[in-house]
Protein backbone atom coordinates (compact mmCIF):
# COMPACT_ATOMS: atom_id res chain seq x y z
CA UNK A 1 0.00 0.00 0.00
CA UNK A 2 2.97 2.41 -0.05
CA UNK A 3 3.48 2.06 -3.84
CA UNK A 4 2.84 5.41 -5.25
CA UNK A 5 0.44 3.53 -7.68
CA UNK A 6 -1.74 2.73 -4.85
CA UNK A 7 -5.50 4.50 -4.49
CA UNK A 8 -5.21 6.89 -1.77
CA UNK A 9 -7.75 4.94 -0.09
CA UNK A 10 -9.79 1.71 0.46
CA UNK A 11 -12.47 3.04 -2.34
CA UNK A 12 -13.21 0.19 -4.01
CA UNK A 13 -15.17 -2.63 -1.49
CA UNK A 14 -16.57 -5.90 -2.89
CA UNK A 15 -20.70 -6.17 -2.90
CA UNK A 16 -19.91 -9.07 -0.30
CA UNK A 17 -18.32 -6.93 2.14
CA UNK A 18 -20.29 -4.23 2.35
CA UNK A 19 -22.36 -5.70 5.27
CA UNK A 20 -21.19 -4.02 8.26
CA UNK A 21 -19.65 -0.80 6.87
CA UNK A 22 -20.67 1.75 9.96
CA UNK A 23 -22.60 4.62 9.20
CA UNK A 24 -22.18 7.54 11.83
CA UNK A 25 -25.04 10.45 12.25
CA UNK A 26 -24.10 14.10 13.47
CA UNK A 27 -21.06 14.58 15.90
CA UNK A 28 -19.62 11.17 14.85
CA UNK A 29 -21.73 8.52 16.66
CA UNK A 30 -22.02 5.06 14.95
CA UNK A 31 -26.14 5.56 14.51
CA UNK A 32 -26.08 2.30 12.50
CA UNK A 33 -24.43 -0.23 9.56
CA UNK A 34 -25.00 -1.08 6.00
CA UNK A 35 -26.82 -4.43 5.30
CA UNK A 36 -26.51 -4.03 1.62
CA UNK A 37 -26.89 -2.03 -0.93
CA UNK A 38 -29.20 -2.05 -3.68
CA UNK A 39 -28.34 -1.43 -7.04
CA UNK A 40 -29.09 -0.50 -10.78
CA UNK A 41 -28.08 -2.87 -13.44
CA UNK A 42 -28.39 -0.41 -16.23
CA UNK A 43 -26.33 2.40 -14.88
CA UNK A 44 -24.49 0.36 -12.43
CA UNK A 45 -25.30 3.01 -9.70
CA UNK A 46 -26.02 2.04 -6.08
CA UNK A 47 -29.60 3.48 -5.39
CA UNK A 48 -30.36 2.58 -1.64
CA UNK A 49 -28.30 1.34 1.06
CA UNK A 50 -30.06 -1.08 3.57
CA UNK A 51 -29.21 -0.09 7.32
CA UNK A 52 -29.83 -2.04 10.07
CA UNK A 53 -29.82 0.18 13.11
CA UNK A 54 -29.48 -2.94 15.86
CA UNK A 55 -32.11 -1.75 18.48
CA UNK A 56 -30.04 1.45 18.67
CA UNK A 57 -33.23 3.82 18.37
CA UNK A 58 -35.14 1.06 19.53
CA UNK A 59 -37.47 1.19 16.19
CA UNK A 60 -39.60 -1.07 15.18
CA UNK A 61 -38.14 -1.99 11.78
CA UNK A 62 -34.67 -2.89 12.64
CA UNK A 63 -33.52 -2.36 8.42
CA UNK A 64 -34.18 0.98 6.41
CA UNK A 65 -33.42 1.94 3.21
CA UNK A 66 -31.70 4.60 2.46
CA UNK A 67 -31.49 6.94 -0.60
CA UNK A 68 -27.86 6.65 -1.47
CA UNK A 69 -27.98 10.21 -1.76
CA UNK A 70 -28.21 10.87 1.66
CA UNK A 71 -25.18 8.99 2.45
CA UNK A 72 -21.52 9.97 2.00
CA UNK A 73 -18.31 8.21 2.60
CA UNK A 74 -16.14 9.56 4.51
CA UNK A 75 -12.54 8.06 4.43
CA UNK A 76 -10.83 9.26 8.01
CA UNK A 77 -14.15 7.16 9.36
CA UNK A 78 -13.85 4.44 7.20
CA UNK A 79 -17.78 4.73 7.51
CA UNK A 80 -20.69 6.87 5.53
CA UNK A 81 -21.96 10.20 7.27
CA UNK A 82 -25.55 10.35 7.46
CA UNK A 83 -27.17 13.74 8.41
CA UNK A 84 -30.82 11.29 8.93
CA UNK A 85 -32.48 12.10 12.04
CA UNK A 86 -34.17 9.56 14.35
CA UNK A 87 -37.54 11.27 14.02
CA UNK A 88 -37.06 10.85 9.67
CA UNK A 89 -36.20 6.82 10.81
CA UNK A 90 -39.45 6.66 12.57
CA UNK A 91 -41.57 8.65 10.01
CA UNK A 92 -40.28 7.06 6.81
CA UNK A 93 -42.38 5.26 4.41
CA UNK A 94 -43.37 2.02 5.04
CA UNK A 95 -41.60 -0.53 2.69
CA UNK A 96 -41.96 -3.72 1.27
CA UNK A 97 -39.94 -6.20 -0.97
CA UNK A 98 -41.99 -4.87 -3.76
CA UNK A 99 -41.15 -0.95 -2.79
CA UNK A 100 -37.86 -1.21 -4.96
CA UNK A 101 -40.49 -1.03 -8.04
CA UNK A 102 -43.09 1.17 -6.90
CA UNK A 103 -42.23 5.07 -8.44
CA UNK A 104 -44.46 6.19 -6.08
CA UNK A 105 -42.83 4.87 -3.03
CA UNK A 106 -39.26 5.72 -4.41
CA UNK A 107 -40.46 9.41 -4.57
CA UNK A 108 -42.05 9.71 -1.59
CA UNK A 109 -38.70 8.29 0.09
CA UNK A 110 -36.40 10.95 -1.78
CA UNK A 111 -39.09 13.41 -0.17
CA UNK A 112 -38.97 12.41 2.82
CA UNK A 113 -35.19 12.53 3.42
CA UNK A 114 -34.72 15.54 1.33
CA UNK A 115 -32.58 14.36 -1.37
CA UNK A 116 -33.23 14.33 -5.11
CA UNK A 117 -34.14 11.38 -6.75
CA UNK A 118 -31.77 9.41 -9.01
CA UNK A 119 -34.04 9.06 -11.70
CA UNK A 120 -33.18 13.31 -11.55
CA UNK A 121 -29.84 13.54 -10.98
CA UNK A 122 -28.06 11.26 -13.23
CA UNK A 123 -26.05 14.20 -15.10
CA UNK A 124 -24.83 15.80 -11.68
CA UNK A 125 -23.24 13.00 -10.00
CA UNK B 1 -45.85 -5.34 -12.01
CA UNK B 2 -49.28 -4.04 -14.13
CA UNK B 3 -49.63 -1.00 -11.77
CA UNK B 4 -48.65 2.21 -13.59
CA UNK B 5 -46.01 3.53 -10.71
CA UNK B 6 -43.99 0.57 -11.65
CA UNK B 7 -40.25 0.31 -13.08
CA UNK B 8 -40.70 -0.55 -16.80
CA UNK B 9 -38.20 -3.08 -15.66
CA UNK B 10 -36.71 -5.02 -12.65
CA UNK B 11 -33.83 -2.58 -12.77
CA UNK B 12 -32.92 -2.24 -8.75
CA UNK B 13 -31.36 -5.32 -7.38
CA UNK B 14 -30.21 -6.38 -3.94
CA UNK B 15 -26.24 -6.99 -3.55
CA UNK B 16 -27.01 -9.92 -2.25
CA UNK B 17 -28.83 -11.37 -5.39
CA UNK B 18 -25.87 -10.08 -7.56
CA UNK B 19 -24.34 -13.31 -7.26
CA UNK B 20 -25.51 -15.59 -10.42
CA UNK B 21 -26.69 -12.80 -12.98
CA UNK B 22 -25.91 -14.39 -16.08
CA UNK B 23 -23.82 -12.81 -18.79
CA UNK B 24 -23.90 -13.14 -22.31
CA UNK B 25 -21.48 -13.29 -25.37
CA UNK B 26 -22.09 -12.37 -29.04
CA UNK B 27 -24.89 -14.52 -30.58
CA UNK B 28 -26.79 -15.01 -27.09
CA UNK B 29 -24.65 -17.38 -25.85
CA UNK B 30 -24.28 -17.77 -22.04
CA UNK B 31 -20.84 -17.17 -21.76
CA UNK B 32 -20.56 -16.72 -17.47
CA UNK B 33 -21.99 -15.54 -14.78
CA UNK B 34 -21.94 -12.43 -12.00
CA UNK B 35 -19.97 -13.70 -8.89
CA UNK B 36 -19.85 -10.27 -7.68
CA UNK B 37 -19.07 -6.46 -7.43
CA UNK B 38 -16.72 -4.43 -6.94
CA UNK B 39 -18.06 -0.99 -5.74
CA UNK B 40 -16.79 2.71 -5.34
CA UNK B 41 -17.53 3.13 -2.19
CA UNK B 42 -17.62 7.89 -2.83
CA UNK B 43 -19.52 7.41 -5.85
CA UNK B 44 -21.61 4.57 -5.38
CA UNK B 45 -20.50 3.35 -9.13
CA UNK B 46 -20.17 -0.13 -9.38
CA UNK B 47 -16.31 -0.28 -10.93
CA UNK B 48 -16.00 -4.13 -11.68
CA UNK B 49 -17.68 -7.08 -12.04
CA UNK B 50 -15.95 -10.64 -10.92
CA UNK B 51 -17.45 -12.20 -13.49
CA UNK B 52 -17.67 -16.74 -13.18
CA UNK B 53 -16.99 -18.39 -16.12
CA UNK B 54 -17.31 -22.11 -14.46
CA UNK B 55 -15.19 -24.14 -16.81
CA UNK B 56 -17.10 -23.16 -19.68
CA UNK B 57 -13.76 -21.77 -21.76
CA UNK B 58 -11.28 -24.21 -19.97
CA UNK B 59 -9.52 -21.18 -18.55
CA UNK B 60 -6.99 -21.44 -15.80
CA UNK B 61 -8.70 -19.28 -13.76
CA UNK B 62 -12.73 -19.49 -12.78
CA UNK B 63 -13.09 -15.69 -11.71
CA UNK B 64 -12.10 -12.69 -13.78
CA UNK B 65 -12.69 -9.03 -12.82
CA UNK B 66 -14.07 -7.07 -16.03
CA UNK B 67 -14.29 -3.73 -16.27
CA UNK B 68 -18.44 -2.48 -15.42
CA UNK B 69 -17.81 -0.36 -18.95
CA UNK B 70 -17.27 -3.66 -20.80
CA UNK B 71 -21.18 -5.18 -19.64
CA UNK B 72 -24.25 -3.88 -20.66
CA UNK B 73 -27.05 -4.96 -18.91
CA UNK B 74 -30.08 -6.29 -21.44
CA UNK B 75 -33.85 -6.19 -19.98
CA UNK B 76 -34.76 -8.41 -22.24
CA UNK B 77 -32.43 -11.07 -21.00
CA UNK B 78 -32.58 -10.29 -17.36
CA UNK B 79 -28.51 -10.57 -17.67
CA UNK B 80 -25.85 -8.83 -18.65
CA UNK B 81 -24.15 -9.04 -22.63
CA UNK B 82 -20.31 -8.29 -23.30
CA UNK B 83 -18.16 -8.23 -26.38
CA UNK B 84 -15.30 -9.58 -24.81
CA UNK B 85 -13.49 -12.70 -26.37
CA UNK B 86 -11.90 -15.38 -24.96
CA UNK B 87 -8.98 -14.43 -26.28
CA UNK B 88 -8.92 -11.13 -24.06
CA UNK B 89 -9.84 -13.44 -20.74
CA UNK B 90 -6.78 -15.85 -21.50
CA UNK B 91 -4.75 -12.72 -22.14
CA UNK B 92 -5.94 -10.50 -18.88
CA UNK B 93 -3.44 -9.08 -16.98
CA UNK B 94 -3.07 -11.24 -13.47
CA UNK B 95 -4.89 -9.74 -10.59
CA UNK B 96 -5.08 -10.10 -6.48
CA UNK B 97 -6.69 -9.25 -3.77
CA UNK B 98 -4.41 -6.11 -3.74
CA UNK B 99 -5.05 -5.23 -7.63
CA UNK B 100 -8.03 -3.11 -6.49
CA UNK B 101 -6.03 -0.62 -4.75
CA UNK B 102 -3.45 -0.70 -7.74
CA UNK B 103 -3.97 1.75 -10.35
CA UNK B 104 -1.54 0.50 -12.63
CA UNK B 105 -3.63 -2.87 -12.82
CA UNK B 106 -6.36 -0.64 -13.35
CA UNK B 107 -5.23 1.17 -16.44
CA UNK B 108 -3.61 -1.62 -17.61
CA UNK B 109 -6.96 -3.86 -17.65
CA UNK B 110 -8.95 -1.03 -18.77
CA UNK B 111 -6.87 -0.69 -21.98
CA UNK B 112 -6.81 -4.87 -22.18
CA UNK B 113 -10.82 -4.31 -22.69
CA UNK B 114 -11.21 -1.37 -24.32
CA UNK B 115 -13.02 0.16 -22.45
CA UNK B 116 -12.30 3.75 -20.63
CA UNK B 117 -11.06 4.15 -17.33
CA UNK B 118 -13.99 5.11 -14.62
CA UNK B 119 -11.60 8.20 -13.30
CA UNK B 120 -11.94 9.53 -16.73
CA UNK B 121 -15.16 9.01 -17.59
CA UNK B 122 -17.12 10.04 -14.42
CA UNK B 123 -18.76 12.83 -16.73
CA UNK B 124 -20.05 10.29 -19.02
CA UNK B 125 -21.79 8.14 -17.69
Amino acid sequence: MASATAHPDHRLISSEDVEGTEVYGIGDDKVGEIDHLIIDKLSGRVIYAVMSFGGFLGLGHSHYPVPWAALKYDTSLSGFRTGITEQQLRDAPEFSDDSWTDRNWETVTHRHYGVTPYWDASMHR
